[in-house]
């Protein structure tokens, strides 16, 4: 293991979020909301502490860096970034409670969107407007920014462990060769799209706060609002926008940089996006069936079922209606597509649509192989061989994700809530969503959950926003043993 | 396709099948029970009607018979068993719907025991009886009963692929080099143990009927009783012994074989068999734990804990008390014993301990593939490295049991019974188990679920009984081609 070069890239990290606490700070000096300027000069202070002396300690470094240091370094990064960014909720006293200020942290950079807040509006605009923008930041990724900006370092398989440790999906596609110029690409389009995002908002006379806010929820597929009912008191407008730039930001970044180069053939014939389309529209229209005598006009029907698809399949969060309150056939539909998830390759959670499609496929070939045993059967996706390893990768994903899921449901169960809360919480907060059903419904929170559960909670939050992988191996005994 | 071999092989056991309801019908004749009497006369004739036919039909057959000939077989066969094996409860109007007699079958071939009978008491003995023996046949299956009993034919290929499909888990361990004679140990083994089982129920006062019919349902790990109440009626004696034959039917057969062969260190430290033992101990210590307030004593306490431990965890479903009134935590638990199952090579269902194995080594290997990539790693069980196709196998087992179950809650859920019902329905059907939680739990039943849920759940009872694949095959369109 390669501490030094560790502790020095952990520093990098640690002074990006610092740097990042000063729109907060600034916008809380100027509302003279006293108690979040200590709270974030404090959380300041103690970032730059520690920052600067993992700098100072790991001057010079070897370069050589194996694949596991990569995950380690990636979770590790992770778990701080989320320990320093609760700081301000914490050392305000706007969450009393450590671990709830964590949990909500953590909620906040995996781009969860779970809240163990009853209501938001009381809050400080200085800690609304970090808290939602940990969901822009956990979006894209940290790491990804830092290769962004960062002067290379580390060689090229440094980098690419990184990426590949951060950036969801199944495989990880390099738009360019350089991994420098794919992340500086993936957050170029990153801002321009919040860019914009925010400007539809502003149309719909939103102030720039609150538009500012929901956007950075919006691009991170986080969920966090910055008013008690989330969506659901804004004008229709509103609401439609948020719908389709969640959509948007559900996609696989690679097809808006294919589109950047006029390729759209590629990008029209791309069969993860036909899938997830295809998802999205199928389930708006059977549930606005489902639910079409809740709601007075086709147009609310409408308008509350693509949005709620939207929501949860991105694994966003936002809520414009109750759905706990919705028939089951309609919130099983939404548990499915709390499993499902948005593409790879986009600021969204779940299994992804990638996976999922190579989970059937390879479904069929197993059935084509018992037919026909003697052909050597191969799985394509967009007229291109998969690899054996993407397949073999797939399957561990799914097998480690159905075995975290039902662990993490037995030990929160312990907290005696229903049956149907504690798997919708497990799924919501594993796949990055937020909101589950019941108990911790679109209009509950998760704050009833003892500390333990919490936790454990987090513990899924992050195994899903950095695929399982990273976690396990911070968590596995060989991955600390020098060889 | 070979039809004609594969109709010959039908009209053997639909021949079977006639022939085993003859002990129903003396009993019904002998009580006197004219509605039962009719129907089992109706259901042996029909059934001998189109056994007869097939067997006509198909007098001349070439014997090249493929794999996907056998599974499709094998389905075909479970099929058929099912919709003849339900004439007697419709015909004699005990049970008044199709679909609910079909249902009822097929719960008690695939040895699920789920029910729509609000109760059974009124029910005509010699019916009961044959309820209670779909159980014990579908348990070590029929195909294997008519391997171990008809003269062998259609090559090695041929039994091979059959007992391949019937039997569960992920290796077929085969005792002895000939399929017939393995097939024979087997029934041997299952019927000693079925006739040691009566006996210690009948030395707990029990009488002869409802210790044949109780040690059916236990063989089988079925579930279906002859009382309202399950097994709660019954003395601590019968109860205890209970769990402890349930236990025993879980185990793998070939355990019993090689005790037999006085080989009792490879069954000690048969890894597959310490897994299940300590899931059953671990689970019933903390369900015990849990809901100890619950009962006067200590003895109370434990006894339904072990209780409701094997008969969910061998997937049997006789219950002692409404566990849908436990604690949180508990439900959890046996959710997850639900998923988890009995071992390979046992009559119960579920994913099977040597599945859940299988799928943990393969996860830590590959958490040591990501810390040391350039070595080889292999997967030992029981200090023999485990062939590659199947853990392949393995992997698309999880990914199609996934899939199915989320299509089937899905469906069912249009219904719009709680998620926690669903849930637990789907689980306890696709596992053969047989209750589940909430509006399916101990004391209620299925009759309240529509038509098309009790034919999707019929279908997940014969996709779990049958471990998915030969149902998969069945409905896929290029099976039926002729090449």
């Amino acid at each position: 293991m390669n501490y030094k070069m560790m502790g020095r890239f952990l520093s990098r990290i640690i002074a990006v979020e610092t740097v990042f606490m000063i729109p907060a700070l600034l916008i809380s000096l100027w509302l003279k909301e006293w108690a979040a300027v200590q709270g974030f000069l404090a959380a300041m202070g103690i970032s730059a502490a520690i920052g600067g002396t993992l700098a100072l300690l790991c001057r010079k470094t070897d370069k050589r860096f194996a694949a596991k240091d990569g995950l380690v370094c990636v979770s590790l990064s992770w778990v701080i970034l989320s320990i320093l960014g609760c700081l301000p909720f914490w050392i305000s006293g706007a969450i009393p409670h450590f671990v709830d200020a964590l949990f909500e942290t953590v909620s906040g950079f995996t781009t969860t969107g779970a809240s163990i807040l009853p209501e938001v509006e009381s809050m400080e605009m200085g800690l609304l407007y970090w808290r939602s923008f940990t969901h822009w930041l956990g979006g894209m990724g940290v790491l990804v920014f830092l290769l962004a900006i960062a002067p290379g370092e580390g060689g090229k398989g440094f980098t690419m462990h990184l990426l590949r440790a951060e950036s969801p999906g199944p495989d990880v596609g390099k738009l360019v060769p350089k991994m420098k110029q794919t992340a500086a690409i993936l957050y170029i389009i990153y801002i321009c799209l919040t860019v914009l995002n925010v400007v539809f908002l502003l149309l719909g006379g939103m102030s720039l706060f609150e538009s500012v806010c929901t956007a950075f929820g919006t691009a991170g597929t986080g969920g966090f609002g910055v008013r008690n009912d989330s969506i659901a008191g804004y004008s229709p407008y509103i609401q439609n926008v948020c719908t389709v730039f969640m959509l948007l930001f559900g996609v696989n970044f690679s097809c808006y940089y294919l589109l950047l180069l006029r390729q759209f053939k590629s990008v029209w014939k791309d069969e993860e996006l036909r899938l997830y389309l295809g998802i999205a529209v199928g389930a708006a229209v059977l549930i606005a069936l489902d639910i079409r005598h809740l709601y007075p006009t086709l147009e609310e029907t409408v308008r509350h079922a693509a949005f709620q698809v939207s929501t949860i399949m991105t694994t966003t969060g936002f809520a414009t209606t109750d759905f706990d309150l919705w028939p089951s056939f309609s919130k099983g539909i939404l548990l499915m597509l709390m499993v499902v998830g948005a593409c790879a390759g986009s600021t969204g959670g779940g299994l992804k649509c990638a996976r999922v499609l190579l989970l059937f496929k390879s479904l069929r070939r197993n059935i084509r192989r018992v037919l026909h045993p003697k052909k050597v059967q191969v799985i394509r996706v967009n007229d291109r061989v998969v690899d054996e390893t993407v397949l073999d990768n797939c399957n561990a994903y799914l097998a480690a994700y159905v075995i975290i899921i039902i662990l993490s449901f037995l030990v929160i169960s312990l907290d005696g809530f229903s049956t149907g809360t504690n798997v919708s919480a497990v799924l919501a907060c594993f796949n990055n969503i937020g909101p589950g059903l019941e108990a911790v419904g679109p209009t509950c929170n998760y704050g009833a959950y003892s500390v333990l559960s919490k936790l454990v909670l987090s513990v899924d939050m992050l195994a899903g926003r950095l695929e399982i992988f990273p976690i396990l191996v911070l968590l596995s005994r060989s991955a600390w043993r020098n060889r």
